[in-house]
Parts: C-alpha cells; structure tokens; sequence
C-alpha cells in the first residue's frame, strides 16, 4: 500500500483548550496547523504574487472550482500541467467543491438527487453540477486536497429540510469517493453537515467519518448564523471527529473566529475577508480595525501597524495608503492586501506558540484586550 | 561652489549616429542614458512595487507635479519627507511641471502673460498655475530633476500662435529659474519649444540654453505629429543643444521612437505607454506587439517573449496571462506591467551596448526587422 497523499501528524493538544498543534503532509509538502489559508479565487490570490505569498508565509492556498471551471475552464488547466503549474504556485493547494458558489451564487437552482440544476452567475447560461462532476473538475485542476460535494443550507433551515439535505449529502460523499480519479495524488475532504441541530450534526459525522476521509470540514458555518452558535456548533462538532484526521471550517477568517475555531480543535481556515476588505482600505491590526481611506490618516506618516514588521508596514506610512486607496490605484491594494494576510498568518504563528506553550486561553484573552473585542464599541468585519 | 545637483557625464558618441552613452548623476544616485524613464502619475508606477522597479534595472522614474498637487497635495508629500520618502523609492525621481496636464486634460483654459487659469479635471473647481507656483510644488515635492512651466501648444499651431507662445515659454523660463527654492538640492531643466518651425526651434534653444539649464527637454513633441516631423524636430534640434548636458524627449515609448530618438542625440525618454497598454493585455515583445487578452492565446502555454529573461516569462504562459486579463485579475496587469517595462528597460540597456561597439545603425535595422515594423502591416501603439 502506498503511503496516503494527505496525512495529519498531531504533535500536541494544548493543556489549556482543545486547540491541536499538527502538521499536515500533502505531495506539494507539509504546512503547520492550525493554519489560516488565503483565497485564490481565479488562480490568483487577489493583487498578490505566488513570491509575496512565500515571503508572507503562506503554507497552502485555496481555490475555488466552481469559478475555474467557468474560466478559463478545467480542462485548460489540465493542459496547463494543473494548478500548481498554471498559476505558479508549487506549495499545497486546496480547492472546494463548487457547491458553495452553487448555492450563493446562483438565484436559480433545482436540486434533485442526481446534482443541481443551477445558471451561471456571468452569462446566465443553464449548468448542471454533481458530485462525479465535481469531482472530475478537481481531478483535472489538481490540488492536493479536494472536498466533498455538498450542499450547504442556508442559515437558518428547517429542521426537515436540514435533515433530507444532511442524508443527501452523505450519499452524495459516497458517490464523490468512488468518481475521485486520482486518489492516490490527491486528498479527498468529507463535509459534516447539519446545521445547528446536534443530531443532525451527529449523523452527519457518523455517517462521513465511516466513509474514511483523510479530512473532515465542518461545512455549514459562517453562513450568517451568530457567533455563539457557530462555537456552540464547533464544541459538539469536532469530537466527533477523528483525532488523526485535520479538520477544517470554511469560510471564517476574522481574528477572532480563528483564535475561537481552533480552541475548539479546528485545524485549517479559509476566506476571502483580508483581500476583501483590504480593498476597501480596511485593515487588521494589533490594535484593532484601521479604514485607512479615512481622511484622519491624511497626514499620518507611522505605519499601518506599530506592532507589525511586514514589508508594508516597514515602509510606507498610513497616509500613502490612504492617497493611493482614495486614487484607486492598484498598489495601495496590493499593500493592503499583504499586510491583511501577514496579519493573520503571523496570528496563526502566534496561536502555534501558544500552544506549545500550553497558554491558548491566556493568548486569546490578550489577543482580544489589545484587538478591542472586550469593548462594548468593538466593531468586526 | 558647491557641486550641482545635477551634471552629465559624457562617455562617448557612436561613430555611426548622433547616439550618446552618458551618466546622469543626481543627489539620489546615477544613471546611464540613454534612458527609458517609467511614469509613476499619482507616486506609484502602476501596478508595480518600487522593489520591482529596482529588480527590472529602472534607473530613475517619473511623477507628475499636476497630479499630486491635487492629490495628495505637495504639503502632504512635503510634510513626509518629500516624494522619495513618501512612496519608499530612493533613486532618482524627475517630475514634470504641471504644464502639460494643464493643457491636455482641462478643456477650459485661459493663458495670460501670468500664467493659466483652467479647471480641475477631477471636480471642475478653478485653478491656477504659474511659473513660480509649479516650482514651489516641485521644490515641495522635492524630485531630483524639476521641469520648467512651459506652454506645450497643440500639433499643429499656426506660426504666429507658435512664436508668441515660444517667446513666452522663455520668460516663463526665467521666472522660474529665479523661483527656483532648493538650487543645490534640485535641477531644472529647461523646455525648448517651437513646434514643427526650425527658426522658432532655433530662437527657443538660443533663450534657453542662454539661461545655463543643466538639462534640456525637446517639447511640444509626440503630440499627434507624424513620426517624420519629430525625427526632423529632432535633428535640427538636439544640435542646438550643449552636449555636456542631458536632453530629454517627453511623452515617447513605442520601441521605434526610443532608437530613433537616441540616434538623434536623446538621452532621456518617459511614456505611460508601456503600462497603459499593459492594462489592456497588450505587450511589446521581442517578436512584435502581443495582444495576449486574445482568443488565441486560450491554449498557448508559451512564455509572454520566448527571448524575454524577465521573471513574468521565465514563470508565467501567455494562457495564465490572457485568464487573469480576461477575469480583470489585477495580477494580470501588474505581470504585463512588469514585462513591458523590463523590455523597453532591456532595449535602453541593449542601445547603450550598441553605442559602445559604435553599431546603432546596425541595431536599429536588426531590432525593427525582428520586431516587425519593417513589414507593410507593422502595427504600433
Ligand atoms: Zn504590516
Ligand atoms: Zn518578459
């Protein structure tokens, strides 16, 4: 038997929390957990070079398949020689299923048993997704980790619908491990579902953990829902999980919800938040929120972020990002960028820390008193 | 006498053209010239990140007085530490006068013998500009080389208008030389003027050069004339000129102009060219111009210049390219941004060998026959 493409080695638990300290081994190399990936939509990560992503110390990106597929096409990133080759990106990437963008994305969509029935958010044309299709996409892109075909419900769902929906996407799992090609060179992430039904989210797990994944996300989440919930979801969630196998939650990447998930053992994160308000000129810092557009930067020549030794914050001031935001120009992006994803690598750096050292609660509650969440005014994003 | 802050130094002229080899040293370092100058409007290049700059071998760039006078305002750049410290590049920087912009992007004008009373391109609001005023901003802003506030009159101009606005180009030459706040830190060049009229060339060159700048520009050029009239501007021009001080051609970047220019005796250049149609995935290459946003390069997996050393060829295909563009990847300009720039950089570099082994003529006819402008349908920009 050959050695697995995805492996998890767990190299501790914090004394303090369930947070887990591992590392994750794929064929494009290994990355520490807990790890906080950032977004490349259309094979890039918005403004920034695969050489800044380095620089900064990202360990593994995430690309979506759903937007791939419509440009420039899958197939065209097979010719390519696959993702890593495309894009010029030679560390691990994960890409999600589609099914995501399907159910957000698109107003139009029919679900039945076989896929989705659904239109293209650009031209409007009629596609069909399902899980062998999804599968076949990814197999052809290429990342080292994959997920499951699923469905997300909305927040909030009935209790009957979320039931069907959660039985569905189990048979749907099934069907993604036996149309995944190349199972060999590439990983393959089941998704619990269920909502916040904790019976649901224990059938979910049970019915995916039998399937054997080498990966588990927690899916569902960060569709809405208030924060209490999502940990709420995450404390029932995670011990169902295998403790030899990482565990992901999709689409949370706000200080705070990273430092939370992973206290409650999750191992990998994703979103498209850093690049996203970065270009609106709103920034992440040890202080707390910085809207760098803001005319009160006009005349502030310190850096974006006193604590921060990024190359952003090493040379250029408050005030020039504020005049390249205000002109619209591309750079000013770019730096915002960087430092937004410097911030919360180097957070993730610092949760590793502390976990070795056995004091995650005692980080969080420092991390949250300098960031400003313990204010009544705190604001997120 | 303290040394000026800007001197050139005369290496050697090719034995087969007008071309010189030369050295332009200023209070942020030296260049060689011939040299292509990249035009960073609102203090930033486009896309690009000073360190890219640095890494593609830009030896000084561009910034236009007009433009940060409105944003952020030269008080703001000043208060920073002037232009160099504010947008973290610490080689040469040249800025214009203001002039230009006043006359092309502000279609309400009104020109006196003080000066022009126009309007805001951005917000309608009146302005004025004069001699002194564009020196006080350019002494605030603080560049290396500083421009005098010339009038740069349409192509074509009848010779009465022409004359009047020579003679008054002159004097607004003198008025800024006396205007001039930081002599010793900062050189200005002075604009000779005259249009397509060889005696007005001549009366504007005479009022000038009697002025002692220590660099002249050859203005009013690139203006919608035929490619013809300014290489003739050129020859009778440059003569005119001492030769123990920089000349520098505004506004001229095809890969065509540049050799001609430096072959008529032109040490300095600047475009936004080279960004401009980056932006539009349009790119000079060594085998001609490469519209790489096309239909055609969906499956070509090939470099971007397969002759091309720079890091976007040597890493990135025409297909990643062409996707990015396609999507309004901001990734994707700055990657044509950056060729484009490091190919008309690469070209400079390649003339300058061509003047040391006394061979441009030579140079000329290899590069235009490879390049494609020899054949009946050459396209240029
Ligand atoms: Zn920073
Ligand atoms: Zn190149």
């Amino acid at each position: 038997m050959t050695q697995p493409p995805i492996t998890y080695e767990h190299i501790k638990t914090c004394k303090q929390s369930g947070a887990r300290l591992g590392i994750v081994h794929t064929p494009h190399g290994s990355f520490e957990t807990p790890v906080f990936m950032p977004v490349g939509t259309l094979a890039t990560v918005k403004t920034m070079s695969p050489q800044e992503l380095k620089e900064i110390g990202a360990g593994i990106i995430l690309s979506n398949t759903y937007h791939l597929w419509l440009r420039p096409g899958e197939d065209i990133v097979k010719e390519a020689g696959g993702l890593h080759k495309f894009m010029n990106w030679d560390r691990p990437i994960l890409t999600d299923s589609g099914g995501f963008q399907v159910f957000s994305l698109s107003d139009l969509r029919e679900i039945d048993e076989q896929g989705v029935h659904f239109r293209n958010h650009l031209s409007g044309a009629k596609l069909y997704l399902t899980p062998e299709r999804s599968m076949e996409i990814q197999n052809a892109l290429g990342p080292d980790i994959m997920m499951a075909f699923d469905e997300c419900p909305p927040y909030p769902a009935e209790y009957d619908y979320m039931k069907a929906s959660v039985e569905r996407t189990s048979r749907w799992a099934e069907r993604c491990l036996k149309a995944h090609g190349r199972p060999n060179e590439q990983g393959l992430f089941g998704i619990v579902q269920g909502g916040e039904y904790s019976d649901l989210r224990k059938q979910s797990a049970k019915d995916l953990v039998s399937l054997d994944f080498p990966g588990y996300a927690v899916g569902g989440l960060s569709v809405g829902e208030p924060k209490p919930i999502m940990n709420q979801v995450l404390e029932e969630t995670t011990p169902l999980l295998p403790t030899d196998k990482p565990r992901y939650l999709m689409g949370v990447g706000s200080p705070d919800s990273l430092i939370d998930g992973a206290i409650r053992g999750i191992d990998m994160f994703d979103c498209v938040l850093p690049t996203r308000i970065a270009r609106n000129g709103t920034c992440m810092t040890s202080e707390g929120r910085v809207v760098v557009r803001n005319a009160k930067y006009a005349r502030d020549f310190s850096p974006l972020d006193p604590n921060c030794d990024c190359a952003v914050c090493q040379n250029y001031s408050r005030a020039y990002l504020r005049h390249l935001i205000k002109c619209d120009e591309t750079f000013g992006y770019r730096l915002t960028s960087y430092h937004n994803l410097y911030f919360l690598i180097q957070l993730m750096d610092d949760l590793r820390q502390a976990i070795r050292e056995d004091r995650t609660l005692d980080f969080r509650e420092a991390f949250f008193e300098q960031y400003g969440f313990n204010r009544p005014d705190a604001k997120n994003f």
